[in-house]
């Protein structure tokens, strides 16, 4: 793409650090928001698209299109749980901003995805902040979508460490595991950050109360992250909170502060651990074909430059 | 136990790695063996059965007591499958030694742990190289056998690396996925020593066969291992062993020679990772119980002195 700037598709169910991570991609040069599409996770999906508004009237940016994604998991199942003691009913602590008008775009998440990467094949880069069910249904409708993708950035997994459901899984591959399967087994052409890179970033209490006034979004980012300030305060007895997926749009702009590692992934279906991530690192030539033999093998994230990351993140927070 | 030397059961499945373990064991005198049970895992029960003689002609200890442990898994289900390439078909590198006779033990391996545990309750170390079948039917047999259970040492797991069997799943554990599971539900009195740390414990080349003509065990240890270390050469691209059972008894012998972290752990007995270990690390406050809660908090080592573990073992070796 040279130094045109990347065309961005942020699929999100926001969710306070989503609110974050499409804010400073709003304030990001290197790449050109062409649409939201919206999922459960952090909210029910229809409160991710009123949210996904929000964002948009927020950065004056109402003429991206918004998309709304599915309301059931890959494998079908109504959701009747998502992550409001984190983010608060409304999503963005609850500070019960009044509702926003928008006219949601015609088509599902799924086709707004499947048609832009037909029309522009190889250019398009989707960020997946939430459970990558629509990217699921994209690749399962389309067989070229896949191959077709620029890239595909996937906030998610806990690899080498514990997850932030249980001590098995991270919350947004819990959120769809037969989607996150699915979507590892059908595309090479991805980028996945975890816990293992993203509890190396945080924002401390005093810097996200600094933001308040600065620029033109520090004052809404500093009132919504009080709530997910005092959930990271209760639940790891830390005054800061983690960056999961401004940390993951720092993969689109920065991904050389990263380091990565070739992998094979499944995400567990089953048992206990059901949503939990396993990579092969390629350090053993196997004796037998096992159930990653045959997968892709795609980039995990395993060490980041924390502090130029955050700082960077920070920056334009209040820019 | 103060000065006193403890009393060692060892439960194992010979098995090259195991042999070492045991003869080594036979030249430490922190502890007093009194009896070897065995278990499938490297090979089938009645091989380890044998190969437990043959350990023990060749100490010079053969009144030591050896109890015959489980054919089938905690499940039971036959054991079809073995580590025969690992450990070639007789468990010793196919050195094909000649038959060794021997008087089992009228018991069998659980019996025996659980007489010996009730006869001397807070007195007894158990340290199991092979999959822990034997210790779930004596928790099973005799609700007291955990409580009154010295110490337990198990050999198994992959806490945050990849397995050896495939990449959830390391060995002992995957030859008895459920034993563990219900083995690690019934019992503080743990610590498990897993492929986090036993992979950091190697032995080059050049030791194996250095060890030839040293002491009363070398030139025994140096002839099994050469085929022990041509599966490593082809698994691993390296010219040395992983130690994994002698670093095993190396917690039995020197257990501040690992760091240790508290944690609650499953092994999964579904999934594409059936037989994985996952355990909780204690750094998160949950926000609700998940199957990880009810947990007793074992002891996992998660680092290693490991030349000085090394070291040590190697020159017990050849003593």
């Amino acid at each position: 793409m040279g130094m045109s700037r990347k065309k961005l598709v942020i699929d999100t169910d926001p969710g306070i650090d989503d609110g974050m991570a499409v804010l400073i991609a709003m304030n990001s040069e290197e790449v050109d928001i062409i649409g939201l599409t919206t999922v459960f996770g952090n909210v029910y999906t229809p409160t991710a698209t009123r949210n996904a508004f929000k964002l948009l009237e927020i950065a004056g940016r109402t003429q991206i299109p918004v998309a709304e994604g599915a309301q059931r998991t890959f494998a079908g199942i109504e959701k009747d749980w998502v992550a409001d003691f984190v983010h608060g009913d409304d999503g963005f602590g609850n500070m019960n901003f009044p509702d926003v008008k928008g006219e949601k775009d015609s088509r599902s998440a799924a086709d707004f995805l499947i048609e832009l990467v037909r029309e522009q094949p190889g250019e398009i880069c989707i960020l997946a902040l939430g459970p990558v069910t629509n990217l699921a249904l994209a690749m399962q409708q389309d067989p070229s979508f896949a191959r077709n993708l620029g890239e595909l950035v996937i906030l998610g997994g806990a690899f080498f460490v514990n997850g932030n459901v249980n001590p098995a899984t991270e919350a947004n591959f819990f959120g769809d595991p037969e989607a996150a399967d699915f979507v590892f087994g059908h595309s090479a052409k991805i980028k996945v950050v975890g816990l293992d890179v993203t509890h190396s970033c945080t924002f401390t209490g005093s810097e996200l109360k600094g933001l308040h006034g600065k620029g033109r979004f520090g004052t809404f980012l500093s009132s919504i992250t009080a709530f997910y300030l005092k959930y990271h305060q209760d639940s790891y007895d830390m005054d800061a909170v983690y960056v999961h997926d401004p940390a993951a749009l720092a993969v689109v702009l920065w991904p050389s502060l990263f380091t990565w590692r070739p992998g094979q992934i499944r995400v567990l279906t089953e048992s206990v651990a059901r949503g939990m991530s396993v990579m092969d690192t390629q350090l053993k030539r196997w004796n037998r074909p096992h159930p990653w033999t045959d997968r892709p093998k795609v980039q995990v994230a395993v060490a980041v430059n924390a502090q130029e990351v955050t700082q960077r993140l920070l920056q334009r927070m209040g820019a």
